[in-house]
Formats: structure tokens, sequence, C-alpha cells
């Protein structure tokens, strides 16, 4: 692949085809130019390179994944895949620099490259760590406490998550051909689900670059990721509900996808996100001279310029007071003039840089001057083809150059449909005023369901009200203010942490947010049985199981078994410890805990919770520490947190305590010598009856 | 409506109208008889009543919920209307009588009816329950924890529920008449979003004398609940984003639903269950004689025999060791012979009733033909029109009733296509045998997707495989063993603890599964701002937010002031409290936790986690606690538990630490005169270091 150095006048016949990674091979057609789509760089429409997938057999791509793929991935745990994704993540952070010579070629900014590239590899980063913090060492997620189902506990229920047995396709925008690529790959990944990717044909070169460093990493097992350059007509077809596809693109092509008998019939998952009018509301208290002025004033002319505008996520309604629109649209104006560089991303001082195609801006213009015609104004900007500086530094009209200038819209009437549901994917943004919140509120939703909306105000007040009333109509809002305007990652920005999608409109899909990501890849599924059955399948010890005493069976207290010899299910039960009352003013004394339930029985008795004086809750717990504690070293080397404490029945002076631990769940780490052993512990009293429940955390050597 | 008298021979000119209920009143065509549907007894066939919407305007109705029903719903909390599903339960718990004289018409018997009856009242009190106990008493449910997304913390993500802003439209199969409608109904009430009923013509007489009860109690809020009998066509017309569709019923009607271009391009929210081929499977060791063998056989009768068979969860495909298929058929037919009274559900002894309707008789009659073109035989049962009990006591074959005998199938090939894709919706079931556990996941798995499987087996080995192998094939797996059998609610009864639904055939949807069915109503949208905003938004206090310390600002220590007047953000500080050496032993000491780290200064340093002998996490919780205390009686009642403590840095001899208290989550009780603060607890040292975080949960009177 030579796409970086062309002939000056390169013809489909001379320039390579940006090749498939298919079946663990790299695959061109035979064909050679025939039925080729041609591939232009944004800013000089010179001829790249082709791409083709003519004679490339889909169903075996797919076979190949629903195979080797899900095995090879099936013999990791999800922390070992996770730590893969870290690894294949400093791979490529190490070739950055390789990655953006390709992405200048699409008329991105070294900026819009690092947005692209890094924020792609950032996703591997969040996800390789996420993976091994929030989820279990192990092939299955268990959702959600057990529920008991039965009176005699014989008989519960719970929730389990287990990886989708087929393939996850993911259809990309050409926007962002790393990021895009990326951000749906690692959830998948992690989740054990192989990826076929099928990026934009503009931009896909790009992707096809990352591609090329990720096989030749040799990180990933066999399977588990191939690139489709080209047209992927029929792919569907050979698709059904073990598998997954994610589009990101046009509301038309989710249309079509998504109308497919093998969607609506064979229960193809299908996620998509599409375009949306995002809006930008600023509160009414962010009057000029307001830190929230100021910052949605930057925050607009940053999503109509970063990246051209070509954002799904990018500003087109800006949501002001209707006094403030002159003001709002004139600063917009403004700090275009100021700040905005429009040229080829090879020029220096060059801030935006052209759309991806001579097509795209066609489509652009086109949508303007049909806002134009519904009746909106031109307050900012022009449809002129705009002056550029070029890779060498010269200025003027670049023929073939897919340059626009940015454009603000205002509107005698801010009802306009075409506001609403028309959009310029490209620099382009309306103003538009409101009269009160609730017409604030109600002009965003007008928008049919969008994936990001910003709400500019630093009264509590209005976020909440704006917030709660936008939110369900969006994806993602973000609040701006003076405490984070500096520090925010922006309104265009989607973070791994963070679901990326929206309804209606927008696609209706959910992509990242963490492990929810993983989960979309994902079955949840009832499971029911005796607790020991649930223990068998999940691999983490349910209440109500088999307990094995290991003092009793094997001569050895848990805490001296490593975690190589530790079983689910492996328990110490103590002796009973009798509470006196000097036990308990001993302890308030030395805490300095003296609430009254401890120290005042005529005040205890009329407590509704308490018989009289009772033990203090950490008197129990500390006890129960005493009571399960090997004090000389061992492989249990810290007690490093505690969960879902409940106390049950109060302890009175002259009752008696027992502690019942039970290894719970084991999770080794892969990068170090130890891991987290979670135990169940149960204090009974001197009658059995329950005291308290709790997860005691700790850290135990392998 | 006086559908329980009818006269012997009515026709549709003198049988009543099944009235509807819209806009909070009953509504009747007035065009009468022309274009309605008829209505008859599944039993004698006699016509009981006609459905008829001609005339209503289903726009107006949609427009209603969204409007009236949106807005009196949201004047209540997630606890206020849990409250109301509890009233409404018992209100409709006692008038179960008079529903089962409406049910015994669709030729449910007793127990079919108490499935359908008192299984949909259950479903309110569970959700009754667990809407108060799981969620927050607000409208706002925050999903996560919050991610910080500035290095210096001032701006930071997390994730919300709120409602969705449309209708719930639930579109009913005939077979579960009320439940159907009260387990779709329960959850999209306490989500805040208005429901609109459309049961299947032929029992719908029965969910409308629910609904009618329901308007009598008058314990709703208006707009809440409309119920349309008869046709809903044209109502995906008016259906957009905002809405849902929950559809119960053939996978053909599902297909046509889904591809409307309101669901397709508009983001129609649709979920579907529609029947599936669910199999059950033997382990190996499930051989005659065993627990297992029996609980098998007992579950196959019971879900071919309850309800006729008629339940999309009823058990198809019997898949069992290959040498174990004649013994499994044969007692499957033994104890249907023995157990089975086949008749009108008004005459004595009947266990079994007639199919809904004649129209489903001959739909199973012909599928269970074309399962034996395919190859299947006859093991048991016969297509002959039974000799059935009347409701009279009298026993012979009933002109126009719609009775089947129960059949048991058997092939010679396994892997005929017909076994794992046609479903006869009636008493029908085919044993298959399987060769190993691969095999018989493979087999499972042909289903293309089911509501649920069975697995018997009392191996865990046998049942880790079975159940992650299937799983992501189902919505649901039940372990049948020894020590479930007595207590399991069966294979074919969902619970509303657990989803309901399942992957590709079975309709690709879910319900219920408690709270999470709450959440299918909700949209989930990403929040970011400063900490400050998040706390604003969602009513919690995050971390990072302002406190006010309230000893300095009020003159009160915030365990002093009532719910009432207590506000998130409320905090105290407590001073400085020096641990020494002697304090850590006298813990050790009194507690005999005497761990080496609180012990032995060189095991200790040994230990990578701690600089030498440490204070015991025990004695800086307990501490922490004596630092807090207001030990006087006051509005703090209890402390009932902690959650999520995490010790950060640990505290050597000469350190000192103190506590940071803060109002986190107040949830006030609907039904007692306290309610639950969560406090959020920082422990930090002399150097402002944190040493531990946890939250600290108690109950505070109002």
């Amino acid at each position: 692949m030579t796409t970086t150095a062309t002939a000056p006048h390169a013809t489909l016949d001379t320039v390579e085809t940006v090749p498939s990674f298919v079946m663990d091979s790299w695959w061109t057609p035979e064909a050679g130019a025939a039925g080729a789509t041609p591939v232009r760089d944004a800013s000089t429409g010179e001829i790249l390179a082709k791409v083709s997938t003519e004679g490339l057999d889909l169903a075996a791509v797919v076979d190949y994944g629903r195979t080797t793929g899900q095995d090879e991935l099936g013999k990791l745990t999800f922390h070992q895949r996770a730590l893969k994704l870290k690894e294949l993540a400093q791979y490529l952070n190490a070739r950055r620099e390789h990655f953006y010579n390709f992405s200048f070629q699409t008329g991105a900014t070294k900026i819009d490259s690092m947005v692209d590239i890094d924020g792609g590899i950032g996703v591997l980063f969040t996800f390789g760590s996420k993976g091994r913090r929030e989820l279990p060492n192990s092939q299955v997620v268990v959702d959600g406490p057990m529920e008991v189902l039965s009176k005699d506990g014989s008989f519960a229920g719970e929730h389990i998550y287990t990886r989708i047995p087929g393939v996850a396709v993911q259809i990309n925008a050409f926007n962002f051909p790393v990021w895009g690529m990326l951000e749906k790959f690692a959830p998948a990944f992690i989740s054990g689900v192989p990826t076929i990717v099928k990026p934009a044909t503009p931009t896909g070169y790009v992707a096809a670059a990352v591609v090329k460093a990720i096989v030749e990493s040799n990180i990933l097992p066999k399977g588990s990721l191939q690139l489709v350059s080209g047209s992927v007509r029929g792919l569907l077809d050979v698709l059904d509900y073990r598998d997954l596809v994610a589009f990101t693109g046009s509301a038309s092509t989710a249309k079509s996808l998504k109308a497919h008998p093998n969607v609506v019939e064979g229960g193809v998952r299908f996620t998509s996100e599409t375009d949306s009018l995002n809006a930008a509301i600023l509160g009414p208290d962010g009057v000029e001279g307001t830190p929230e002025f100021e910052a949605f004033v930057k925050s607009v002319v940053t999503e109509m310029t970063v990246k051209a505008g070509q954002k799904c996520t990018a500003i087109r309604r800006a949501i002001v007071p209707q006094e403030l629109v002159p003001a709002v649209s004139a600063a917009v104006g403004k700090r275009i003039t100021e700040r905005v560089v429009l040229g080829d991303p090879r020029g220096e001082g060059v801030t935006m840089g052209a759309l991806a195609s001579v097509e795209q801006l066609e489509d652009v213009r086109a949508a303007v001057q049909s806002m134009l015609d519904a009746g909106g104004e031109l307050a900012f900007g022009t449809l002129d083809s705009p002056s550029v500086t070029s890779a060498d530094g010269t200025t003027g009209v670049v023929d073939g150059g897919a340059f626009m200038a940015p454009v603000v819209l205002n509107w005698d009437n801010p009802e306009a449909e075409a506001i609403h549901s028309l959009e310029a994917f490209g620099p382009v943004s309306s103003v538009i005023g409101y009269k009160d919140l609730a017409d604030a509120v109600r002009l965003a939703a007008r928008g049919g369901g969008s994936l990001v909306a910003s709400v500019c105000t630093n009264d509590p007040d209005v976020a909440r009200e704006l917030v709660t009333g936008i939110a369900a109509h969006h994806g993602r809002v973000l609040v701006l203010n003076r405490e984070d305007a500096r520090t925010s990652t922006g309104h265009g920005s989607p973070v791994p942490h963070l679901v990326h999608g929206g309804p209606g409109r927008a696609g209706g899909g959910e992509e990242l947010g963490g492990i929810r990501s993983v989960m979309h890849h994902m079955q949840r599924t009832a499971i029911q049985g005796s607790p020991n059955m649930l223990t068998a399948v999940t691999g983490v010890w349910h209440a109500g199981s088999d307990r094995n005493f290991t003092v009793e069976t094997e001569g050895t207290h848990p805490f001296r078994k490593h975690l190589s010899t530790l079983r689910i299910g492996d328990a110490v039960r103590s002796e009973l410890r009798q509470v006196t009352l000097e036990d308990i003013t001993a302890f308030a004394n030395s805490t300095g805990d003296t609430f009254y339930a401890h120290t005042n029985q005529e005040a205890a008795e009329a407590n509704p919770f308490f018989p009289g004086i009772v033990a203090h809750g950490y008197l129990l717990l500390s006890w129960g520490a005493g009571l399960f504690v090997e004090p000389a070293p061992g492989p249990v080397l810290a007690n490093y947190g505690l969960e879902n404490l409940r106390f049950i029945t109060p302890v009175a002076a002259g009752d008696s305590i027992r502690v019942t631990l039970t290894a719970k769940k084991i999770t080794p780490r892969e990068t170090d010598e130890y891991g987290e052993v979670a135990w169940d512990a149960v204090l009974t009293n001197q009658d059995d009856e329950i005291v308290a429940t709790y997860d005691v955390l700790t850290l135990v050597e392998k």
C-alpha cells in the first residue's frame, strides 16, 4: 500500500487497491480496476487509491469469525483480552506519526487527526484498564444480586451475561476512520466477539493502515479482527441473531439496513448512530460578559470548525435567550474571523481543513441553500469558494479542494422545520431564540432525538430543569459552566467512559459507556436453580451453597491457602464469643462512639430498633475480624475493603457472636503476583440468627 | 358487559361489545355490529361478545397518554407509583373469583386461571415492593458510578435514566390476558410512562373485566392506563421515538410491526416476545430411577398440559441422551395417561382445558401433521377428536369445542428442520436424542433463539457446560435437579424478578427482570459537568461538590436535622485524632485481631502494602464513628449498614485521622415516619491524604 506517495496524475489503473484483511490474510481482488471505486485526496482531489471487494466471499468471512474467531477468543478471559488491548494501544501509540501521514490526506488537520488516531488509541487504553478493573477474570458476568425464589432458599435466580455466539460487524462513517473502528472494536474484543470492520470508502485507507500495524503487532488472536475494504453488499444476507451490526453513517443507509429481513425477522442485533441536529442551550444567566457566554461561543465555534464540522456530534442549533441571538451570532462570527485559518492540513498555520470530498462539499452547500430557502439568513460566512492556504504556503482558491467557509444562520421563525430536521454536515450552525426554559426544552426536543446537547449555565436550578427536560431526547448532555469550561472534554467528543448514541433521529443506539458497551456484545440470560447450581454455572459462590470447612476437611485455614489452591466455597466458622456490657462500654470509651444506644439503657429502649443497650456495629465487625484472622504471615496480604454490610439483628450484652467466612469470588490478576478474593461473611448469634452480612475484600498471593 | 351470561343462541347482533377505556372514559363504537369480530367460548363455541374499534381516534388516544398521562404520572415519584401498584394489587386480589368466571370461558382451568390472574396480580405486588426498595424516591435514576474526566476533578460524567416522553403500547397474546397486561403495565407505570393496552380479541374480555375493576378502584392517576378492545390498525402511524411498543404474539405479526417505517426510520422502541421452540435437556446423569429423570418427565408433562400447551414458554423439544429417548417418551405418555383429564374447565376433575378457539385447534393439528410429514412419529397420543368431560360432568366428543389430546413425537433424524422450526402451539412435544454435551448444546441452539430452556442434571460440571453453552441462545435457563425440583417455579413460568424474552426467533426482547424492566421504559443519558452540576441534576451529592458545614453555618450538627430540613451536601468535619501504638495494641487485644500487620513490626514491613505496624481498618472505622457521632437521642435512629468501603492509605502509629461526613442521598419512605440517608464518609490523615472512603447508611426520622 503506497497511498502516501502517488504519481501527480495517478489514475484508477495505476493506483493500488486498499487491501482487505480476511481469514487472517491480506486480500485484493483479482479483477484489478474493474468495478473499483477511486479514493481521492480531500485537499487536492488527486486519486490516492481504489477499493473493491469484487469476488470476496463474505459468507466465508463471517464463518471464519464465528468459528476461528470465537474459538480463539474463547480461550481468553476478560482480563487477558483487556491486557492485549493495552499492549495493542502501546504498540499503536508508538506509530502515531505514521498514521497522521495518511490522515492528512483526508483533509484532517493535526488536531483533527489526533482526535481520530490518539482518540482511538485512547479508547483501547481505557478498555484495557476498565476490562481488568471492572470485570471478573473469567468469561461470565453476573448481573445483579441473586433473587431467592422459594421460601426454603433451595430455588433462586439471577442474571448472567455471556458473549453472543456470532460476529460484530461495524460499518463506519468517513469522518473518524480510526476512532470509529477502535471504539467499536475494543468492547467487542473484550466481550470475546470477533469483529469485521467495514470502513467508509473515502477514508478507509487510514483504517487499513492501522489494521496493517495491528496485524504486524501479532498481539491479537486469530480471527478476532477482519477488515473489508470496499462494498459489503450481501453481508446482511449471511448474518443472523447471533451477530451484531453497529452502523455509523447516514439515516438513509441506516434505514435500508434496518429494514433488511435478517434484522426485521432474523433477529440480527442492529444499532445505529446517525447524524443528528444537536443543540446547545445557553441559560438565561449566560449574558454577555459571563464566563458561560464565553464558553458557549467558544464551544459553538469549536464544533463548527473541528473536522470542518463533519462530526455527527457537532452543534447544529444554538438555542439562546431570544434577546441574545444577535450578540451570540456576532460573537461566533468574531471568533471565527480571529481564530480560523482554512486550508490544506499540511499548510502552516492551518486550523481548519477541507471537507472529506467534493461530493460532501456539494451536499453541504445544497443543504445550506435549502435552509436559506426555508427562511434562514446568513448571519456570518459565505457559500462562495474560500481562499485557502495550500500545503506549500500559498493562498488562493483551490480547484478540486473540498473547502468550505464556516456559516452561521439566523432565523426569524425558530419553529421552521428546516432548522430542526435539515442537517448540513459541515461548518454550519443556526442560532435561534427561546422565550423561557420550557420553550428551550421544546425546541431542543424538536430535533427528534439527538446524540448530544450542551446546557450552558451556572444556575443549578436552570441546569436541573433543562437537563431533566431534554435528557430523554438525548444520548449525552454536557453542562458547561465556569467550573468546567477549561477542563471539559467538549460538546462534540464522546468519551469511552460514557455512552455514545441517542434516541430517534440519532439512530437509537448505544456505543461506548465503559463496560456497558461490552455488555452490548453479550446476551443477558436469567438463570434459575439451586444455589449450588448457580455457583457451578457462574464460578461465584452463592449464599445457600455448600461450604468446604477446610480446617475440618484439609486441616488448613482458608487464609493459609494461596490463590492457586483456594477454591470457591472454602470456608471457616469460628467459635462463639460472648459480648458483655463491659465490652460495649470499653468500646464506647476507646472509640469515642458513645451513641446512646450503646450507653443509655432507657434511651436505647425508646429507640424503635433496639431492645436496650446494644453492641456497636463496628465492635461486631472488629470482633468478626478477630474471630476469622490468621495472625501469622501467610498468603492473605491485606483487607482492602468491604461491601454490602447490613446489620440485621441487634446484639445485646450477654449475646454471643460467631463468624462464618466463605471464599466467594476469586480474581487472580494477570500482571501481579496476587489477586482479589471476596469473602462472604456472616455474623450469627447464639441462636443462629443472622446478626450481620457483608463481603470482606482481600488481596491474596498466587 | 354481560359476557358471563349469554343467551344459548346469541348472535353478533345480540351480544354486547367489549368496551374500550380511552381518555378516561368507556367507549364503544356507534356503528353497532358492523365490522365487529365475534368472541366465542372456547369449550362450547357460543358467541360471548364482539369487539370493534370502528371510529376510534387512535391519535387522540396516544396524545392523551403523552399529555395527561405523562403530566399526571410526572407528579409522582417512583415510590409513590410503587405504592399505588401495591394498593391496586390488594384491590384486585380481593376480586379474583370474579375474574376467574371470565377466564373459564377462555378454556382455562382453575390452575390456568390462577397462573394468569394471580400471576398478574403477583407482578403488581413484586413491583410495588421492588419499586420502593430498589429505586430512589425521586424521578431520576443514577446508573453506575461517577467517572472523573479531568485531572483536577472539576469535570466528570455519569449516566442517568429518565422516563421516555411518550406512551407504552402493549399488544398482547390471547393466552394470558391478565398476566400479559399487568406484567407490562407494572414496570411502565413505575417508570412514569402511560400505558395503552391492546389485548388479543379471543380473550380480551378478561382483560377488560380487570381494567373495569382498575378504573373502579380509582387508584391510578388519569391517563396512566388506556384499553383498546379491538383492532389497533393505524396505531403505529402515530407513534415515534418517544414511544415504546411491547408486542407478544406470533413471529409473523411481529415482523410486520417491526418493518413499519416508524420503527425502521422513526425510532419507535419496539420489543417483541414471540413463540419459540424451547428445549429441555436431560443430562447424561439423569437416567431412569434418578430424581432428575422424574423431574424432567414431570416438567415435560406440565408444560404440555398447563394452558393446553398454549404457552410461548412451553417445552417443544425434549433433548435427551439418545439411549433414553424410548424411556422418556414412555414415561411422559404414562404420566399423561395417569394425570390428565381433558374437558371443560367448569367440569369436575378436569385438569386440562380446551385450546383458545377452533381456529387454534386447526392450526395446531395442521402443524402436527406437517411434523409427521417431515419424519415425526406419534409416540403417544392422537390427532382424533378426544372424548372430554363437559361442564355438566358428561363425557364425549364436543362439537365446536377446541379440544386436543396431548401428543408426543419421536424422530429418527434429530436434525430434521421441522423439529427446530415448526411450532405446534398446543399440547405437543418432540423427544429427540443427543450424542454428547456438545451435541446437546448444538441441538438446543438449532431453535434459533428461544425464550427458555431447562437443563436437568445433578452434575455441576454438566450444568456449567450446558448452561454456559446455551445461555447466549436463550432468555432464561432453568437448572432442575433434586435440590430444587419441588420448589422450582417451573420451566414455563416467567417470574417478575427475572427477565422474560429471548434472542432470535423468540423476538429479541426483554420484559420483566425486576427494575431492569422499569429501565426499559426510560432513556439512558450520559451527563457531564462539574460535580456541583451533577449534584444539581441528580439530587444526589457527588464527591467534589460543595459542602455545607452546618455546625459552622447553622450551629447544628447534621445528625440533629430531621429529613424535612436535612439537605444534600450538609456536612460535618471532625478534629484530628492521633493513633498511638498503644491504641493499636489495645485494639488487637480487645478484638482478637492480632494480624501481624498490627502486632509485628518486622513482619509488617515485609508486607508489600504496609510501612510497618499499621492501625486496623476496623479501628479506623470505629474511630470514624466516634468522631462523627452525636451521642444524645436525635433524628438519626440507627446505622444500618455500610457500602463501598476502601482503605486507601495505611495509618501508622503517630498518624492522625479525621472524618468528613456529607449527606449524599436522602430517601424518605412513603409509609414510615423515617427514611434512609446515605452519608459520604472520608477519613483523611494529618497530611490530608485519603485514608478510607465509604458510605454510611442510616435511618433518620422525618
